[in-house]
C-alpha cells in the first residue's frame, strides 16, 4: 500500500536529486539548507541558492505538514463536515531566477494532500517564464511535458496545458505569466498508485528539462537593456505571486513559514510607469507570446 | 450646498499645488501627465515623475469616476438594495519613492464617495515609510498630523493614528509598513462641510510636511549598504500594496486603470532569503520601530 510517508520520502529524494543536478549545471552556486518545524505539526527542508554562476536566486523546498483541517477546506462545498478531521500535505516547490536574461525563470510544484476522512488528491505542474520567448526553447519545453503526460494518458497534456494557461494568468495585465506548461490539482479519479506514478514522472522531468535550457542559454551575451527588461518581467512575476498564486495566498493566510513561501520572489525586480516596448523589438515579440491558447508543440 | 463637483474641483487644485511643491523641492524632475477616460464613466489625471534629483519614482493622481454601484458594495451588509443606484468617487492618491535612502517614502490619499441613494462618506490618510527610522523626523511628522487633526477634533488624531497602525500592517511579516500616520474611512457622522474641511486640511498638510523631510534629508550621504537596505524595504512596500492595500485590490478587481493603480510600486525592489540585520545596526533599530502603538509625538 502506498502511504503518505512513502510519498513524502520520495519527494525528499526528488529534492536531493534536483538540487544536485542544478548545482552541477550552475557550476558555482551551492544550496544552503534550513530545517524548520511547524508549531501545529510537521515541518520542512528549505534549500536556497544565491549568486551562483547561472542562478541568481532560487529555492527547492520540501515540506510535510499536518494538523487540523484548515478552515478554507472546511468551507469547501465539495467536502462534508471536517470538524474532527486532520490533514497531511507534502510536496516539493521550486522557483529559479537566473542571472542571464536569456535563461528562463522556471517553477515546479508536486504535492500530495490527504485527510483523515479518507479524501486524498495530488496536484502540481511545471511552467516556464522566459524573459525573452525563444520559440525553439518553448517547443522543446512543451514537448518534454507532452511526452511526460502521454506516457500516462494522452488526455493529460491538452487538459493540463490549458489549465496552466488559465492559472498562470495575470488578469490585471491581460497577459500570461510566461509560456505556461502544465498545471493540475485535486487529481483522484484514478488509483493512487497510477496518479503518483504520473506525478513522479512530472517531478523527474524537471531537472533534465531545465538543465538543458540553462546549458543552452547560459553563455549567451546580453545588454544592459536586456537586463532592464528582465527586471520588469520579474516585476510581473512578483505581481502574479503576490496577487494570484494560490500556494502563496494559502501560505500567507495559514501562517506558513514566510521565508520559504516568499523564496519565489526574485532578488531584484522593477516597475516603470506605462512601459511600452518598441514595435517589433524582441521585447514586443515576447509580449505577443504571453497569451493563452498558443500551441507550442 | 457642497456638491460632488465642488469636491472634485478642489481635489484637482490640490493635485496641482502638490505637484508644484514637489517639483520645486526636487529641483530637476518634472511631472508628466496622462489623462484617461473610464469606459464605464469618468476618468482621471495621472501625473508621474521619474529620475528626479530627489524623487526616483512617484505619482500624484487625481480621479473622478462614476457608474453602477460595484458588486462589492452591493454585498456590503451596511447598505440596502443598490441595484438601480449609481456611485461617484473622487480623490487624490500619492506615493513618492525617493533616490536617497535617508529620505522616507510617503503616501497620501484623500477621497470622497457618494451613491445615488444619498449615502456619502470621506476617507483618506497620510503615512510615512522611512527606510531608516529617524526619531526626530518621526516626531515631526506625527506632530504635523496631530496639529492638523486637533484643529478639527481632538479625538481624531488618537483614533486615526491607531487606524493607520492597524491598516498599514504587513501581517505575514508581523511588522508595520512604516511609522504609520493617520488613516480614516467612511467618515459621515458630522456634516459634509465639516468633514470636507478636515479632509482639506489633511490634503494641505501633505506638501509642507514632505517638502520639509525631503529638504532635511536629501543631501545626506549614504553607502551601497544603505541602498541595498532601501531595496529590501521597498520589497516590503510591494508586499503590502499587492497583498493588503484595499485601494489596489479594489482597482485590480474593478478593472481600473492599471498603470495608475500600480504607480505606487517602486522603480527597483529586492528580496533576499531570510535577511537578518546585524544586532544594534541602524537596520536593526529600524525594524524595532516597525511596531503598532508607538507614541511618536
Amino acid at each position: 500500500m502506498l502511504t503518505k510517508e512513502m510519498i513524502a520520502e520520495w519527494f525528499q529524494a526528488l529534492q536531493d536529486e534536483i538540487c544536485k543536478a542544478l548545482e552541477k549545471e550552475d557550476g558555482e552556486g551551492k544550496f544552503i539548507e534550513d530545517n524548520w518545524q511547524r508549531a501545529e505539526g510537521g515541518g520542512g527542508r528549505t534549500r536556497v541558492i544565491k549568486n551562483g554562476k547561472v542562478i541568481e536566486k532560487g529555492g527547492v523546498n520540501f515540506s510535510a505538514v499536518h494538523g487540523e483541517v484548515p478552515s478554507f477546506l472546511k468551507n469547501d462545498h465539495t467536502t462534508t463536515n471536517l470538524d474532527n478531521h486532520t490533514f497531511y500535505a507534502t510536496g516539493v516547490s521550486i522557483v529559479i531566477h537566473p542571472n542571464n536574461p536569456m535563461v528562463p525563470i522556471i517553477h515546479m510544484n508536486v504535492r500530495y494532500f490527504e485527510m483523515s476522512n479518507g479524501v486524498w488528491w495530488f496536484g502540481g505542474g511545471i511552467d516556464l517564464t522566459p524573459h525573452y520567448v525563444n520559440k525553439q526553447d518553448a517547443k522543446y519545453f512543451h514537448t518534454q511535458l507532452k511526452n511526460t503526460c502521454d506516457k500516462h494518458d494522452v488526455d493529460y497534456y491538452p487538459a493540463y496545458k490549458k489549465w496552466a494557461d488559465d492559472y498562470f494568468f495575470i488578469s490585471h495585465r491581460n497577459e500570461t505569466r510566461g509560456i505556461g506548461g502544465i498545471f493540475f490539482d485535486r487529481l483522484n479519479k484514478k488509483s493512487k498508485q497510477e496518479i503518483f506514478a504520473f506525478v513522479q514522472e512530472v517531478g523527474k522531468t524537471f531537472a533534465p528539462t531545465y538543465v538543458e535550457l540553462m546549458n543552452k542559454n547560459k553563455e549567451k551575451k546580453y545588454t544592459e537593456e536586456n537586463k532592464k527588461w528582465q527586471y520588469l518581467r520579474r516585476g510581473r512575476y512578483v505581481e502574479f505571486n503576490l496577487v494570484y498564486d494560490k500556494g502563496t495566498k494559502f501560505g500567507l493566510e495559514t501562517n506558513g513559514r514566510i521565508e520559504s513561501i516568499l523564496m519565489s520572489l526574485p532578488q531584484t525586480a522593477s516597475w516603470e510607469y506605462n512601459h511600452l516596448p518598441i514595435q517589433n523589438s524582441e521585447e514586443h515579440n515576447t509580449l505577443n507570446c504571453l497569451k493563452k491558447g498558443i500551441d507550442w508543440v
